[in-house]
């Protein structure tokens, strides 16, 4: 046993008696002074007393309290400062004199809130604020604290009666109070006997001194009440008849109240059982199983006559039989506000009934709150915790005597008449033939129980009740779990169950000591058929992104002009694969994350209810495996993006020779004019200013997901609760946040804007505004200059940019003309092909065609080899315009079909080669330019890839968001990492560009 | 009197004391069962009574309760369902079966929690927990509920003891309870005697049965009390002598509860003074004026011996004395938490002192909440307010009984004493000759009083103390003020004020009736002194404004060209003076929030406390001001800039005569080399895309601020608490907002990080990464084009781009050449002067030069006006590009001083002309060209613009916050108000390009 026993179990009964009147004098039993006055009184008093009406005496500092000595100091109620302060206390005692302060000889005058001097043999009364006779005295008069008369008693009564008034004989001596002694005026009640038989197991020691009964002092004028009867209380008299075991036991049994004891004395106990000793759970089933001739109540069968139901059999697998073999009899909704309505039946230790009490109001939440906040935890659907600590003090303060309950639920029949299912409780320090039987997960070894109670600060006191408790007994963490049936449709749930775990508490410090409680309502439903499903789909779509992996390897191979299989390859093919599995992890969580906030949220029916926190880890796994590999690809598709082949090859040609006057010699020299390089400037600029455009704009992006989430209040549907409503008034309970429902509730904001951005940019922004892309094949068309660029070793995109006018380097006149003429109808079409349309072409080249490029591109390439330390950069400048030259010749005369060996041919995508997104013929003597009539050029840039770039910035917002729990964090955040990769991606892209293109970098503004 | 009086006052006594018993009769008063129990008992039973051991009789459902009638319903405890239920209950009452609802024959057995019938000749018992004889049948045995045995009293010994084990005889009959009839048992206490000086007045009724003496009973074995004797209470026995008024009151003030009890009763009675009648305050200051000699407590004037204090006198201008004479003894700081100690001593309504209790912990915060926000209305320097509405009905089982407060405030005296300060009280309830004298602002009316109650459910009962009352009073709105000391810098405070206002309810459902209460502690200083130095700098500042404002009218007219006052100066001189006072008003604003802030937060010796809400209304007007004249401003701003003329020079000259193959004809023509407009093009676009670029990154500007304010925790600096710091816990007291300071908080932020921005973008970004502006200078002396900007009629700028290489439009060879010419030192200086750096200038143009500027523009103009309906567009065309040729020969030929009419100066500017913005030179015969390093010409784009779009923005975020109270809203409000006016300042300023320069829009990319 925890508990230290006062004596050992082998000491005799009467001796233990004996020391316990000695303690019983010292500190009295608390009981109301009225209750003890009765005791004692020897003879009235007449009733023909007048009033001595004391007349008002003025009230000044005495001369003992002016003239205290160190110990006493004086203490000032400030009015006017200047005056000597006469309120005097005795040091150390608080900081206020309160009546105790005031000593034995002075009393507490409450109108002045100070200690003032009793008068002659007076001393302070029990409570402080008035005086009394010293003993041997009786009272004369009295009129309030100051004016008590008192007259010493004659010789032969020395005794005084309890209220004081008169002198009596004491037969037996006197008390320190001068009362009379009345030795079997205090007696051991009910606990004496228990404590008698579980001594050995059980410390419950209650020194309840109960007074002898009116009528025995109207008969003998003395307390002595005739042995071997002794009275307990009013209504339950007890026979000691210390002799057989089995009596006592039955008029135990017998009695109510005594054994609704019995059985709160168990509860204390945790109402462990143990096979091998007898305490008062053993002693409590010992009559449960001696009674079971007198029947059932309510027809269930742990449910004795006389008895408080404590258990619910012992049989294994009983459990989960009480849990889940019937459905509570009504369903729930979340419309409106379902509440669960709980009943609690409760009891005081001593075993009375007290009242029925609901729930509501936070009769078992011990961390205060606001009514509405605590009530809130009654609402169904609305998961609820509450964690606080408490001070000992004021545990000890506001649950000085335990009170047990016994747990119902109230519901409606179908008649209309409510009815209460008895609720199980499950004692987490139950202990079964020691062992803690309730703390693993296993229903079947559980051995559910019914009373508990929340703070038990009475089975801690030794020795003396009025002091406080060496340790008191908190439960610390009480859980109601709702578990809802699978596959119900309309709200069906299993039996409530309450867990409750006790902690003990040490009292050592009570002001500075606290404990940790928590009170928590939990909703449940078994997800295995959720992760099952999960587990599938992750199955069935992590198999297709193999394949499509494999199928874009397959077309990155054809692209790339290669046909063996090398390491390259497969690490490709994971690249790829990232990508893609990140894109099923996507779909997965999004799915889920949309599926419960509809689900759940829209639900009127209960028919889902939300996965525990313990039970989201999977989610957050995929999400945290969805972002990592997302960032993988999109940093793969930077790499790529910034290692773009790309040339602008500018067709005008000189406009014949100039005629220029060489200074000094007077005759005009004819040199071939000059082609201005100012358009290929004018589009590499636009180029690089296209880099980053995006189909949506991010930033509005992020802050319309932020103003939708926090200012509107969307992230309110987050909340594990039942309102679907967007504003929550600010004094209502906020439940805790679902982190499934935050990614479905963030993710869907963040789809659903996007797909109106997108929507809104194509219809309206780029049809009426301005259109970045278009505008940019319209300049490449007006400034006269193609864009070839390969993405892949053999593939890529080509922009066909021949002015229709021949030439467009010439001044504004004829610019305005040619546009004139264009709008006009009057030129031929823009297209690569006459008499088409079509400017922009995908172009899967030959090996030998990409092998005359890299040619060219060597002058380049040797200028950045070990070279260039020797080379001027006079020589630098020369070679890379020279290949520039050669590059612009080379490839306008490789569009214009010069080269025989390095032909191409125009031809349509098949659409299963649109769909695919790879090419099935290769390009092996001829190169091939497909017709692409939707800008696959932007695959290049940012423009073509929003849903990369959309789906990254999604998993980061919601990756930061699961961190740190903040939307505000994860949208500043998220538009930092965007600026970061735009900047990285401009400036790099800016640099390849002009290595590329040859165009200075400085033109790139 | 508000309440109804059961009676007429003129009724004479006797006949009320009638009526009264027979209320008494029908509800007996709430005493505790044991209480009543000596009376009336005749004779004293034997002790030698045995225990009958009740053998456990099995119990089943009745028969009765199982054929009950439609008006007993059966009841379930669902643990077998199929079983039939059998806990029964009456129809009607409650959902649960309570021991009233089992009837008068049956008791409530707790341990099944149902109704158990009881045996033959018995009855439920008061507690309805048990059986007990019916009356005539005393108790012979008893056992708990169900085992008790009755036995009929003999014939001549009808009446049954209190306690029912015995018979007696009842000399005045039996009652209905079968017990003796004790008439003289039930009195009226005191309050009866009150009623009756006060029944006129007063509403006071209290029927307390007071019970006879034990000692009577032990003398007459009745409860007759010798006339004119009756007992009160046990220690104070009044003489009823109905004759002289005077004797009464001598009586009643000679006993300090009495004296205690009147005191309250004045305070319930809210201390209303009146000289016309006399009610419970009347006879309180009879009493209190009359016991002058008795002597006065604690040096305090107003504190009588034995009498409460109540009033602090009614002299006039006293509560300005009592506030505001003397300052609080002992000082306060901010640095951990200094704690208000305030401490009440309680008194029930009888006078009874209670306890000193601390305030914390919520004893006068009606509305619940968690210890913790309970506790933080005692930190010094937290402003607290709590507001909840409570139902009556919970009030009623809190507050059955009143209690009353004396208030101190706890102090440390300079020898580690401990002191009380007595905290008056102004009860805004209080009338004083029927005047509610308290309610007005001047302090000098107020009466100071010093006792409260929070809730008195007691003096609205009418004629049954058991029955609820049909009136409660209750603090609904309690403040505590604490007042700062001016010009203290050590934290002095004025004795703290608390502040009282009752509310009556008519008690009528209190379910669903329920009642707004309020709790705040508010922190006052005067502001008076703060309000006059912001008037002074408003003044003065205003001042400064109206000569800057005039300084730049003036610099405007010089800049126009014009010297005539006319309408459009004075409005022009308006604009400019709201754009100088909006900065005025936002330069008091940001000084004041940061002052604020500075010094409420920083301090540790409170020097200052913050405005109150009423007085931050002037603060939120300046903010207003400021917004809606920088509004004024910036869209002024906006319009002068999308008005601007500029034109872009084209210095380059065809290099020669083109031989150009005619077809057909075989020989070459020759015609002059058309000049590219590529360049043009160039440059128009890249001006168009710096309109709007800044000095700062706007949205990483918001984005950074609200990171700080929301993520960071700066918004936590706009608490109304002492606390300094960013982050405060989930659980901890939330202050309300100080607009000051969340204006402080947020325009601070914003300011420093825009200035480190500018850094960073000055110093670092604009030399390491990219200078727009710097680009964009370059980039017009690279392509060989000048811009020619005119903002104003005669003013303007200019930027220098003449090639130093003659020519620009050429192939990348030569360009390379050229720039790594220049790069090499081998040309001539950039400048426009020779030998110079200088290409951006200040232009002053004169009278002439506009004039024909614009006469050059008419063309345009034309084209604009009605004859353009007439003109083909080919007409527009050629018109646009005659315009273009003609303004570039004009403008390249003045820039070369080809006009000698129209030539101009290049000179530096005076020190005093750049500090003024304006020019001291009118530009008559010359233009004067004024050298300008600063790129003074982004004044006509965002960039030159920074300090008025950071203002304005700093304004738009002030004011959104201020009136939504939520900074992300502010935020992205402020990004959409960004991007909004950036996409009206772009397509506009576009549009105004293309017209200006005559470069097509669609170039304009």
């Amino acid at each position: 046993s925890r508990y230290p026993s006062t004596h050992p179990p082998d000491t005799p009964l009467s001796e233990r008696r004996s020391s316990r009147h000695g303690s019983a004098k010292m500190a009295p039993p608390p009981l109301p002074p009225q209750t003890l006055r009765g005791c004692c009184a020897a003879r009235a008093p007449t009733c023909a007393r007048t009033l001595r009406a004391g007349r008002p005496r003025p009230l000044r500092c005495s001369a003992r309290a002016r003239a205290a000595p160190q110990a006493v100091r004086t203490r000032c109620l400030p009015w006017r400062r200047e005056r000597a302060p006469c309120l005097s206390r005795s040091e150390g005692s608080g900081d206020r004199p309160r009546p105790a302060d005031c000593g034995a000889d002075r009393y507490f005058d409450s109108s002045r809130l100070a200690c003032a001097p009793c008068g002659a043999h007076q001393r302070q009364s029990a409570g402080g604020g008035s005086c009394e006779c010293e003993p041997g005295y009786r009272m004369v008069s009295s009129n309030g604290g100051l004016s008590v008369t008192c007259e010493k008693c004659p010789e032969n009564m020395s005794g005084v009666t309890q209220d004081g008034w008169n002198c009596i004989t004491c037969p037996r001596g006197l008390t320190s109070k001068g009362n009379c002694k009345c030795p079997n005026n205090e007696i051991l009640g009910l606990n004496i006997i228990l404590n008698y038989i579980l001594s050995a197991f059980f410390m419950f020691v209650i020194h309840r001194c109960v007074r002898c009964e009116q009528t025995f002092i109207q008969v003998s004028k003395s307390c002595d009440c005739n042995s071997p009867n002794i009275l307990v209380s009013r209504r339950m008299v007890i026979v000691l008849k210390f002799r057989k075991r089995k009596v006592i036991l039955k008029s135990l049994y017998s009695n109510l109240t005594a054994c609704q004891a019995l059985g709160n004395m168990c509860v204390m106990n945790m109402n462990s059982l143990s096979s091998s000793s007898t305490d008062a759970c053993g002693l409590f089933q010992y009559i449960f199983v001696s009674t079971a001739r007198v029947g059932v109540v309510h027809s269930i069968p742990y449910w004795r006559h006389n008895l408080p139901w404590l258990y619910y059999g012992d049989q294994p697998g009983l459990a989960s039989q009480v849990l889940e073999k019937n459905h509570f009899p009504t369903t729930f909704t979340f419309k409106g506000t379902d509440k669960l309505k709980f009943i609690a039946a409760s009891f005081d230790a001593a075993g009375n009934f007290l009242k029925w009490q609901n729930l509501e109001g936070g009769l078992l939440q011990l961390c205060p709150d606001t009514q509405t906040k605590l009530n809130a935890a009654y609402i169904f659907g609305t998961t609820y915790q509450q964690n606080c600590r408490i001070s000992v003090s004021k545990i000890l303060l506001d649950f000085a005597n335990p009170v047990f309950y016994d747990l119902f639920l109230e519901y409606n029949g179908g008649n209309g008449q409510q009815h209460l299912w008895a609720v199980p409780v499950l004692n987490l320090n139950l202990q079964y033939n020691e062992k803690f039987v309730n703390q693993g997960s296993n229903m079947n070894n559980w051995l559910l129980t019914r009373r508990f109670f929340l703070v038990d600060a009475l089975s801690g006191k030794e020795n003396d009740l009025g002091k406080p408790p060496r340790v008191i007994r908190i439960a610390s963490k009480i859980t109601i779990s709702i578990r809802l049936v699978s596959h119900t449709q309309r709200g069906t749930i299993y039996p409530p169950l309450i867990t409750v775990a006790y902690t003990d508490v040490l009292v050592q410090n009570p002001e500075t000591q606290s404990v940790t409680v928590s009170f928590a309502v939990s909703y449940e439903m078994n997800q295995r058929e959720a992760q099952i499903q999960t587990d599938i789909a992750l199955g069935v779509l992590g198999g297709l992104a193999v394949l499509w992996s494999l199928l874009k390897t397959a077309g990155w191979k054809r692209r790339t002009g290669s046909s063996i299989i090398d390491l390259q390859t497969v690490f490709k093919f994971l690249l790829f694969y990232a990508g893609d599995l990140a894109n099923v992890f996507f779909i997965i969580t999004v799915g889920t994350g949309i599926y419960w906030l509809v689900f759940f949220k829209a639900q009127q029916f209960v028919s889902v209810l939300l996965p525990l926190p313990s039970q989201e880890e999977d989610f957050v796994t995929y999400i945290a495996c969805a972002f990592s590999l997302k960032a993988l690809q999109f940093l793969h598709l930077l790499v790529s993006q910034l290692a773009i082949d790309i040339f602008f090859i500018d067709w005008e040609r000189p406009k014949g020779k100039v005629l220029k006057a060489v200074e000094g010699e007077g005759v005009a020299k004819s040199t071939a004019a000059p082609v201005s390089i100012w358009r290929t400037y004018f589009i590499a600029n636009e180029w690089n200013e296209i880099q980053t455009v995006r189909k949506i704009n991010p930033l509005f992006q992020v802050l319309a997901v932020l103003f939708f989430l926090e200012v509107v209040g969307f992230s309110n549907l987050a909340l594990m609760d039942a309102s679907s409503s967007l504003s929550r008034s600010s004094d209502s309970y906020v439940a805790p946040w679902s982190r499934i429902l935050r990614f479905g509730v963030s993710a869907a904001l963040w789809v659903a804007i996007a797909i109106l951005q997108i929507i809104f940019f194509a219809v309206i922004y780029e049809r009426f505004v301005e259109d970045k892309i278009s505008q940019f094949v319209d300049l490449c068309c007006v400034s006269n200059i193609s864009v070839f660029l390969l993405s892949h070793n053999c593939f890529g995109h080509y922009i066909h940019g021949r002015s229709v006018h021949g030439h467009a380097d010439t001044n504004m006149e004829e610019m305005n003309m040619n546009l004139k003429r264009e709008a006009e109808n009057l030129c031929s079409q823009r297209g690569l092909l006459p008499n088409t349309d079509g400017q922009t072409f995908q172009i899967s080249i030959s090996r030998k065609m990409r092998l005359n490029y890299d040619w060219i591109h060597e002058t380049l390439t040797r200028k950045r080899g070990p070279a260039r330390l020797l080379d001027s950069s006079a020589n630098t400048f020369e070679q890379s315009t020279r290949a520039y030259n050669a590059m612009n010749k080379f490839l306008s005369s490789f569009i214009d079909h010069v080269h025989k060996e390095m032909d191409y041919i125009v031809k349509d995508k098949l659409l299963l080669e649109r769909i695919l997104g790879m090419e099935f013929m290769e390009p092996i003597e001829k190169s091939i330019f497909y017709n692409d009539e939707g800008h696959s050029f932007t695959d290049v840039l940012y423009y073509g890839n929003e849903t990369t770039l959309l789906i990254f910035d999604i998993l980061f917002f919601s990756v930061v968001d699961l961190a740190s729990q903040s939307f505000v964090l994860a949208a500043i955040l998220t538009y930092l990492q965007q600026e970061i990769f735009r900047f990285i991606r401009t400036t790099l892209g800016q640099k390849n560009l002009a290595s590329k293109t040859l165009v200075d970098q400085r033109f790139l503004i």
